[in-house]
C-alpha cells in the first residue's frame, strides 16, 4: 500500500484511452493537486485549457474490463483561498426570461477559509452580507475511460461518470466505476468548495484542491453505472438526459444492487425502494443529468 | 376561527369547479377523515371509486382569483390500522424488463401502528424482517381548482397542485396555492402513511386518515406554482413532464420568490440558489411529475 | 342526415363538460362559423376571449362512453381575407438567445385570397417578396369532452384532442375521438389558412372560416388515442410532453390498429411499422406536444 | 479529381481520432463496401464485431477544424440479396407491454432485388403477403471524428454525425458535416435497404452495400451540426435526447442557416419556417434521437 505522488504537466479535456500519468498498484493511495475548472492552478496561473481539466489518467494494476473500481475520496484541501462562481442562473433550469439580462459569463469570487472550514462572497452582494456556507469540499468531474476506445469530453457524464457534479462526492464517500479497460484509466478534477444541488449557476464555487484518494479492484463484479457508499448509505448513479432517463437508470442500478448482493426478490426491492428511496440531483446543466438514488444503510438487509 | 367537521357523502376524482361540500370562514379550520386512494374508508368499506378520491370541495370565503390560499395542514392521525402498497416498481422508474414478471397489480398490506409510530409489512418478506418504518404521514393529492373552467384527474397534477405525492406535505406544513376560481374550491385525499421519493411503486403505505387544516387566504399576492414552508426551509414545486420541465417550474418560483418577498437581485438570487438549493422528488409516475426546490431558512436575507 | 348551423354567442376556452350549443342526429353535418385563436370574428369584431374559442360543443345523439366519434371534414372556407401569425419563433423551438431580441408578441398580418387559393405577408418582408403559399386550410384545436368530469383548456391536448395543431387535420380527413360522455360534446375552433409543422411561431396564419363536419358514431370499438384517415393514409395521434411520449402514444395506438381491426399479430405489425412508418410533428409549442404516426394504405393488409 | 477504392481490413465501431485507412484529395470520390450492421459482409462473412462497424477514416486534404466536408452521395448498390430486421418493435416507443411477449432479439431476413428493385419478406408472414417495398437505400451512420479527441460510439449520434438513421440519407443527397479535426476523418457503413421513419424495430433492412461518395472541403464556414440538400429541399440535423431537443438543435441550425447564407432577418426566418417547416424524424432507438428540420427550395430566398 504505497502513496503517490502525482504530478500533471498534462491534463486532459476528455475521459479516454490516453497514455496514463501514473501506474499504481492494487490499493494504492494517490495525492494530486488539481487544477480549477478553467484551467488555473493553485497560485492563479492558467496551465491548462478548460473546461475541467483532468488529472491523470491513473492505470492501477490488475483492473480489467468487467471489474469495479474502488475509489475511496480520503481527503480534499482547497489549496487556494479564493474560488469563483457564474453570476446567474443558467438558461436551462429557469424560465429563460429570468436570467436573459443578467450577466451570463461574468464570474464572482468567493472567499475560501481553510481554517473556519467556510466559504462566502469575496465582495458584498445585496440581501447576502450574512451568507457564510460550511466549506463542502466535493470531485465535481472524475472517472474511468468509456469501453469501445470512446472518449467524452469532460463536460458531460456516462457509465464511466464524468461530470457529475454531485455534492455527495466528498471526502469519506466511496465510489465504484465499471471498469472498460484494462488499468481502468481514472481521472480526476474540477474540485468544489462546496455547491447546491443541480449546479445551476453552471458552477459550484471552483477552486484548486490537494485530493487524496485511494484506489483498489473489485474483481469480477461487473456493474453498469457508478455505484457509491457513506456512512449512513448506499447511492447509485444515473447519467442522462433528460432526467426521467438519468432517475431510470439510477433506480434499476440500486434495483440490481438489491436483487444482487443483497439477495432480495424483485418484490421485496419494490417494497424497499418503494418507501425509502431518496434521489438527489447532480448536474442539470451540462449535456447528460445526473440523478443519485439513495438508500439509508439502516433499511438494508445484511448482504447475501 | 371556527373549527368545521366535513363528512362526505360523495367524493371528486377531479380538482375542479364543482358545488363546495362545505363554506368556512378566512382562517377557520376544517377536519375531515379522507378514504384511501381506492375510495375505501377507515371501516374497509368501499365509499367511492378510485383513484385518489377528494374530499371537498372547501369554499373559504373571501377567497378571489389572484389570490393565495394558505393551507397549514395541523394534524394527520391514520384511523385504520392497515394500508397497502403495490408489489412491484412502476415500468416507467426502471428498466422495463426488471419488473416485467413481477405482480403489477398485485397488492401489500401493511400495518400501521399509531402508538408506536410505525409502519411495517402485514405478512413477512424473506429480506425485510427488519424493516419497521417510523410513521411519517404526508397528503398524496390536495389542492384547488384550476382556471378557466377547467378540471382535472386527481391521477394527475398542474399549477393548482393535485397528485404531487411529496413526502414533506405532512403535519406543520404550510402551502401556498394560488387561487383561480372564487372560493378557492380546496380538495384533499390520499393520505399515506409513509413513503419514500417518487412514489415508484405507484403507491405510498396508502390508508384513511383524519386529517385537520386550516385554511386562510393571503390577497392579492398572485403566486403561479404551490409555495411552502416547514420550521427549516421554505419549498416550492412544479408539476410537469419531463422532471426537467417541472425542476425549472419549481426552480423559477423559487427565484421570483427570492427576488419578490426577499427583495433579492437577480444576481443575489442566482447566488444563493446556485450554493444552497436542495431538490427533492415528489411523484415521477404520473402523467405530470413533480420537483420540489428547497431553502434552509438560515440562508434566508430578511424579507424586503 | 339533416345539416345543421350553428351559430354561437358563447364560446368556451375549454373542452369540458358544459351544456351543449347543439343537438344532431348520428350522421348530420354541421356548418359553423369559428372565431380566429383571439376570440375575433370574420368581420374583425372580438366576440371571445383567446385563445382558440370553441364553437359548440355538439351533442351527437347515440354516442356514449366506449364508443368512436367520427368527424368528417367536409370543407373549410376561410371568410375573412385577413389572418395573422406571430413574428417570431418560439422560445423553447430554438436555442432561446436566438429570438430573445424578436418581437415576441408583434403580430403579423397575412392576406387570404381564396380565389387564388393563396396565402401571402400583407407588407412586404425582405427576402420574402416572392413568399405566395397556397391556401391549405386545417382546424387548430377540436375534440370532445374528456373522462370523469375533466376539463381542459384549448391551449393543450390529450386523449380527447384539443389544440393539436396538425396540417393534416383539414378537408377531406376523417378522425375518430374517443367517446367520453354521453352525446360525445364535440367542440372545433382555431382554423388556419396554412401553417408549418410544429406551429413553431405560436401561430399558423390565424382566420376565421365556415366549416362543415359531419358528425357519426361508431358504436362499441374503443380507442385510447385519435385516429384518421385520408385518401391515402390511415393516422393515430399522440399528446404528451416530451415528444417522446407523444410518439410513443401515436406508435402504441398503430400498433393496436393494426393488431385489432387488421388483424396482423405483433410480429407481422411490428415488420410492417418498422419499414414504413411515417412521423409528422403537430404542435410542440403547448404544454403538451403532438406527434401523428401514418402509414400509408397501399402498404395495409385486408381488413380482418 | 480522382476515384479511390477503399478496401478495409479493419472496421472502427466509434467515431474518433484513430490512423486514416485512407488519404484522398479534396474533390476525391471514394468507392467502398460496407458490412452489415453485425459486421457481416457482402458473402455471409463475419468480419468485424458490431453494431455499425465503420470504413475508414478517411483523412480528406486540406480539411482543417472550422471547416466543412461535403459529402455527395453518389451511389449505394446492395452487394447481397439479403437484408435483415429485428422482429420486434423496440420498447421504448411503445407502451412496452406490447411487445414483451415478442422475441425481441429474433431476425427476419428480407430478399433485396437489385434488377427489381424491391425488398419483401424472404419467409411469408401472415397479412403481409402483399408487401413488396421498393428499395430505398440509405446510410444508417456516417460522419467525422469528433472535437477534443472524443470519441463515441456508433450506437449514437453528435454534432459530428453518428447513428443517425435518417432514411432521406440515401444517392443523391448531399451533406456537410463540421470538421473538428485536421483531415476531418470520414466514417461511414450500416447501410440499409429500406427503412422508415425512427428505425423503430431497431434496424432497417440491413444489409452489405458498395458505396460512393465524394469527399470536398468547403473552407471557413463553421456550422455546428450537420445540414443536407437534395434537389428539392434544404435540410438540418439535430441529435439528442429528449427528441425535444434534437427539434431544437435542427431547428437552430435551419435559422443560422437562413440568416446567414440566405440573409434573412430573424423575423424573416421565423415567418418561412413557421409556415413551411417540415420535420422529419430520423433514430429515436438510439441513446440520441435524431430529427431533421426541412424546408423545401421554392421557398428559399436567393443566397445572399
Amino acid at each position: 500500500m504505497t502513496t503517490h505522488r502525482l504530478v500533471c504537466n498534462v491534463w486532459h479535456n476528455i475521459l479516454g484511452t490516453v497514455p496514463p500519468a501514473l501506474h499504481v498498484g492494487d490499493g494504492d493511495s494517490v495525492v494530486t493537486e488539481t487544477l480549477d475548472a478553467m484551467g488555473v492552478d493553485k497560485d492563479g496561473v492558467s496551465r491548462a485549457s478548460g473546461g475541467n481539466p483532468m488529472n491523470g489518467p491513473i492505470h492501477v494494476e490488475g483492473a480489467a474490463p468487467g471489474d469495479r473500481l474502488l475509489v475511496e475520496i480520503v481527503r480534499m484541501t482547497p489549496i487556494r483561498p479564493m474560488g469563483w462562481t457564474r453570476a446567474s442562473l443558467a438558461a436551462n433550469v429557469v424560465q429563460p426570461e429570468r436570467v436573459r439580462d443578467l450577466p451570463q459569463s461574468a464570474r464572482t469570487e468567493w472567499f475560501i477559509d481553510i481554517e473556519a472550514g467556510t466559504v462566502s462572497l469575496a465582495a458584498p452582494v445585496a440581501g447576502l452580507e450574512h451568507l457564510v456556507l460550511p466549506l463542502d469540499p466535493m470531485i465535481g468531474c472524475f472517472g474511468v475511460a468509456p469501453d469501445r476506445g470512446q472518449a467524452f469530453s469532460t463536460a458531460t457524464s456516462a457509465e464511466n461518470g464524468g461530470n457529475m457534479d454531485y455534492r455527495g462526492f466528498g471526502p469519506g464517500t466511496k465510489i465504484w466505476f465499471p471498469v472498460f479497460v484494462p488499468g481502468a484509466l481514472f481521472f480526476l478534477g474540477d474540485c468544489h468548495a462546496v455547491q447546491g444541488d443541480g449546479e445551476i449557476v453552471g458552477t459550484g464555487v471552483e477552486t484548486a484542491m490537494e485530493v487524496e484518494v485511494r484506489l483498489s479492484v473489485v474483481k469480477g463484479t461487473k456493474i453498469v453505472w457508478p455505484r457509491a457508499e457513506t456512512d449512513e448509505a448506499i447511492l447509485t448513479v444515473g447519467n442522462a438526459r433528460p432526467l426521467d432517463q438519468a432517475l431510470q437508470h439510477a433506480t434499476t442500478e440500486m434495483f440490481d444492487w438489491l436483487t444482487g448482493e443483497y439477495g432480495l426478490s424483485g418484490v421485496a426491492a419494490s417494497h424497499l425502494m418503494g418507501q425509502v428511496i431518496r434521489y438527489q440531483v447532480g448536474n442539470v446543466f451540462d449535456p447528460a443529468y445526473t440523478m443519485v438514488a439513495k438508500i439509508e444503510k439502516r433499511w438494508l438487509p445484511p448482504k447475501a
